[in-house]
């Protein structure tokens, strides 16, 4: 048992210490984010939909979540849910819903943690460099979900710089 | 119940669209995870002490883990939440329990979703920007693995710019 | 980093502060509630059938929870999850059970916190407001326990007012 | 083994049916919730602290949470916990606190599901009734997090009949 | 590794088959829950206390919950994991919470998975058999919930045999 | 809100008093338990797999647990899993999973907390009434689970009365 | 109720306490698991996709876990599920995806506590006695994870002895 | 964004590919838990105390647990928890307590995952090596718990080599 000799012997060298340079990201502001969750909520409301919009940031955490009044209590975690699901994959849920039904191999992605993978959630991009997500639960349907999603980034798109 | 109507004319407006701009972010690198992670786990194995250390980036998700051999299973789950916890408040852990000590009011800090207040776990700053964290477990006293941390940090210290 | 100015200009301005109104919403008393979990207890008692009754507030909060004897221990959270799944949905969990049959896409709704998708729930309405729900566990079929529940809904209608 | 019999019998009866009145209740609606949550974050945004501040309805389910720009993600659910701690004990969680320091055989409120009791989270009342509550979270200092939580009620508080 | 083989010789017999006899067990009926839960709600009601009563059986699973009307969400649990932890350890919560109050190595015993040591948690019992516990949550102090939940048992006290 | 009198109307009186009586029932003992496990381990080893076996209690707590070398860590939770779902649902694992896939509207019931649906759990009757469960877990196929469980119950058959 | 006394005549007696030996194991090193880790990290980089990878020892606790710049959140928990899915079950998780695509009575594979059932995780062996395992998680498609899995013990196959 | 041909770059080189060497462990076995755990409970039951024994392989996953006539649910996990958190710390949990009550800074010890530290956990050792650990629980007193565990090594203590 000479582990710990040979622990002080672990040398996990950087080929060289001045290649690792600190990573400079864009992320949500709490600004847009409101604008977003407004945006999907009354877009739904327009169209007769009471639902819980969720906005998080790059890494999946909450910015912004709105309940619309008699949208029912699972639209809450339902709306956050597909927001961390479409930013940490960096698609559309509904682009994800596609694939498990054309390659049923994938069809575990669903029991990632966290992961809801159900029409609604969309990424908030500048360029290529995703910067967060939109999540909309509570219509009877993903697709008007993402519909509420979509228009809701639509109206901020000239922010996204 | 007329809400949908209502509910249409939220109207949450910035007061101007123009004052939104995206955040400019420093972000913990893998690279420099890596460093920190071997320099914590060497330091502390140096020392006799077979520890895990986590390495946070700013949002709290684990960029780099790392559990030396006979160190016991739940120092995974104690790195990484020291981590956490350190990165999300912005300050050592070890002034958290302190702070708790004088301030009994402060005690249910415990009590928050994946916090752990016991010292090891230390901010990594470029000036007083919070870009990451990195959490240590295992050593017999909170203020040995937080000597881990500091020296894994020392080392990284002119990176962080 | 200039946010925090920044955030001090954040204005989510109502259009007009006048046109806030507190919700004025009719909810399951406790009294209904115990009528409408002894009413599903019983009648499928008599038809043979051990089971849970669970009936929810309408935000998916339990009032009252009935387990028969010899009712195994998996029906008081299967009757409850119903029961949830059924009020925050507004429309029986069967359903939900034949959408998700003929929408693939929507199958990933069972993975919503809280909910199980099986029948036995079933939403207690005044006209279109729904104002809880009442789930039921243990028969030997789903649609055994939608039957119960509704026969307990049927004898509390005149009251639902 | 003749349950099934005896279970027939359970008469549970009301002493009158006529009795049983469904509940007429007010309720938090999303309208007066954003301007709660933005009222604290701005007011705390103000003194220089970044919040996230959440506010729940009667049930304790949220209905509007924003996280300011570097607000840490711990403050997400510290916010909600402290709302839904609030909204369901029907007083500040600030006296909760104390009521613990003075009551040790109270101290084990903190292990309920979902309770957070450090200051910050106060009831929105319409007279004697609890419509809802605020949770603030991220200020050094829970007393802090409660002077924002107060002064966002303030701001509505014409609105709140 | 001919731990296959070695398992095979695994002979854990018991000194004699014959002396291996079926428990015969007391158990909590439904009829008698719903007693108890309804008297320890009524009489938290005449004193002005709003609460939920949980009844478990011997194995400290739910019987009956009822939630009077304006009883906080969280009297749910509380009362549940009263019940539990009463039902578990074979005495009321209230003196676990003196015990832990004069012997500090066993305050960890509120760590324990379902356990909630506050007053308000009292044993069922047949002699010295205990066949169930009530648990009661919502009256503004432990000693109140207790009373109740004694109160309720005083009354059904000669059913228990 | 005089929904504080109102409750003191509450009168769920049993038809009679009279008519509760105490459940009497037979629960599994630990020396069969452990019989029942050993048996289990001990039929997989000579077949060649390395297995867990679980043995559940009425209530679907566990009463004894033996893991062989060499079995994963998951099948703890497995063997766990299947005795308490088979406990509860008083049928093997492998005939809930024949009519799921006969009937897909019962697809759910694997969402139940705490069910497992894999064949390889056993219900342990004295005539019809269930009185605990064995789960296996760990061989290349839940069929080859089950015929541990039913060769371990086959084994202290005889003391089941 | 004389089981205490019962309780004192259990006798497990091995059949020959000489029978019972100490398990001598192979297990993986730190040294190894960052080896694997950083290998599958990098090869995935060649590939273009930024992965977490995963290296748990044979009890299924993480050794070392890295995070490449870009991989969203969800791959931490996705690498340390397919890591520890593979190690346990003993196979790569690919073919467990495969089986359960040729029987539908293994489908409920994927509610097992821990397991996540996509290609991605493959076990590391020393002969027949699996020591460990990776899992990689973020690329693109399962099998593309399990090639950076695969390349990654390539590397280091000669060190597993 | 030129983080994918950076990730390239890492370069976690080990001192010398020949240090890396697969660790040699010792583990409890199937036939040596048994005993520890029979020992245990028969031993508490002696002394008239129904417990749970609980052991656990040196990675903290559960070995043999069995649970005594009478002993309530809870102990079911206490035990298993106690186990786990004496093989991971390396120490009894009543040196663990001891340790709390002269440095409140360790308090938090207890918010790790799985750890409950009360006495009644006790590792066991071959020389300095921690091979597993029995948890018991369910005495009246952590050292009623303990001593239980004491006795029960003790009688295997020749075969630890």
């Amino acid at each position: 048992m000479n582990r710990i000799l040979l622990a002080g012997t672990i040398a996990l060298a950087l080929t060289s210490a001045a290649s690792a340079e600190v990573l400079k990201e864009n992320n949500m502001p709490l600004d847009i984010a409101v604008e977003l969750a407004q945006g999907a909520v009354s877009t739904c409301a327009a169209d007769g939909y009471n639902v819980s919009a969720a906005v998080v940031d790059r890494a999946g955490v909450v910015r912004a979540l709105l309940r619309a009044d008699n949208a029912g209590p699972h639209t809450v975690s339902a709306a956050s849910q597909k927001a961390f699901t479409s930013v940490s994959a960096r698609i559309p849920t509904s682009v994800m819903v596609e694939n498990i039904q054309k390659n049923q191999g994938a069809a575990q992605l669903v029991a990632i943690d966290g992961f809801l993978v159900l029409a609604g959630g969309v990424p908030v991009k500048i360029g290529k460099e995703t910067i967060g997500a939109i999540g909309v639960g509570g219509a009877p349907g993903g697709h008007l979900d993402e519909a509420c999603a979509n228009a809701a980034i639509a109206k901020v798109q000239d922010q996204l710089k």
